[in-house]
């Protein structure tokens, strides 16, 4: 464990499906880590985490274009197959599913997954349609690692939310695993799209987690949702020249309004800083 | 084979997974047979069709509210389990599994299946959503009984190629083996809706199919759509007292217009024979 264990790396759905058949003929199990590569210690650690639940782990790594915008960053989002191999290998992932977009994306016969509700807050509500490819996407490597446990980071909040709905109203057969976000001595959460900021940038995300604890802290003593949201604000404005795209106090998983029954709190925040978008959360109970 | 063979009756989805879990824990072979029971001829031929090519046999029954129209027959559609176990049972049914409503759909996170184009036409385009039900428990299904096959009549020709893209598009690891047309000595196709009419309607029924025939052999011999059609259109209205909702020629399985491209041909149609909804087809080549 650990070290080299002869990882292969295949890029066509039938070299993957030879794979999957002759580990699930052996009655083994099978963890699924989906990333869209350029891979950091979030990553690892889900992979990290697979290994030691399952006995054979598959890491996928493709940026999938039907859960970007048309504005958005799929062509220059990063890429680095090579450097993404090590880290995997080092970490004892067992196969990369690598495939390009036409060996995901053959045909289309029309036939789509649209997320709900659920999907029109937070990201989804500046994001039309992100999370139907999300879907997408996650539903085919669903069926083609056929995985017995799927590995999620909390960072994707909602993200894991819609995913865990897809699973329990369609009746995917297998269980939704997630870590916790990995965080940057300073607090900042670990992203692949922090490659993007600049120095002065840097220094100042760190002021996102410090908002979202503050807020925390506030709402647990007083139970104010509106005060706690704003003193967030406040801190993201005052410390950063971000913008706030959404910060939000919702019931966790169902992503509602929250009412005097609410028992898990997600409270998640997406900022502007210059011209990279980035995300944090905090899942919370009020049972201290 | 044939003879009973201690054919058990489930109707929750954990009693299912326990069954499928072992079944495959053996390596075994799963077939499909879902159906809406009320169990005809075709039906048994798919189950026996499984029975040869599977080690293991389930069938699915149950009335699936979420394909049927506001106006539709959910309410009076037949329904006599007891009747179906035993046939079931004749045929070497392994398992026979028949949720409830409630069992199938305890929740509802807003995510939904979309057929696209290939659902507008024929079916579809007087059936608006019916198809995108389908898709939803076909889907749900494939996941509870993990089959390695699953079986579908050829009688209801769009849902076959509508569900043949939901699998491709999608990787659902499984094959869809479909089983030709069963008919009554006369040539109606058998249904479960042909307990629905008179007398007189039941004697004038054998007309679409002979419609069907005559319509192909205009085609194959002139090449000409819309001469076949009026053929078979005047056939029926000549021969019955019923109101055609659809006659198509259409390439298969895309449901596109035919071109000098098409190798496979789909004729299709719907008849209202008084208050009853009969669907017949005829799939064919060129190559003779």
């Amino acid at each position: 464990m650990g070290a080299s264990n002869n990882m292969q790396v295949v890029t066509t759905i039938e070299q993957l499906k030879t794979i999957v058949n002759d580990i699930k003929r052996q009655g083994k199990t099978i963890g699924l880590v989906p990333t869209m590569g350029y891979l950091h210690e979030g990553h690892l650690t889900l992979a990290s985490t697979s290994k030691v639940e399952n006995d054979f782990t598959v890491m996928s790594i493709f940026v999938n274009p039907t859960q970007f915008g048309p504005n958005e960053d799929f062509d220059s989002y990063p890429r680095d197959l090579e450097r993404d191999t090590k880290l995997a290998d080092s970490v004892g992932v067992d196969v990369i599913f690598a495939p390009s977009v036409e060996e995901m994306y053959p045909t289309n016969g029309g036939i789509s997954i649209r997320a709900g509700r659920q999907s029109e807050i937070l990201c989804g509500a500046s994001r039309p349609g992100h999370f139907d490819g999300v879907l997408q996407v996650v539903a085919k490597l669903f069926h083609l690692a056929e995985p017995t446990r799927a590995y999620f980071g909390q960072k994707d909040a909602q993200q894991v939310a819609i995913i865990q709905t897809l699973v329990r109203d369609f009746n995917f057969p297998l269980t939704i695993r997630t870590v916790p976000i990995v965080r940057e001595e300073d607090g900042l959460a670990k992203s692949s799209r922090n490659v993007y900021l600049s120095e002065e940038d840097r220094q100042q995300a760190p002021a996102i987690y410090e908002a979202l604890q503050m807020a925390r802290e506030h709402f647990l003593s007083s139970f104010h949702v509106e005060e706690a949201i704003e003193l967030a604000q406040n801190h993201i404005n005052q410390k950063t020249s971000g913008r706030i795209d959404y910060l939000q106090l919702l019931s966790y998983p169902d992503l509602a309004e929250i009412t005097t029954e609410t028992e898990q709190f997600l409270l998640a925040t997406a900022v502007y800083i210059g011209k990279t978008r980035l995300i944090d959360n905090i899942i919370f109970s009020n049972k201290g």
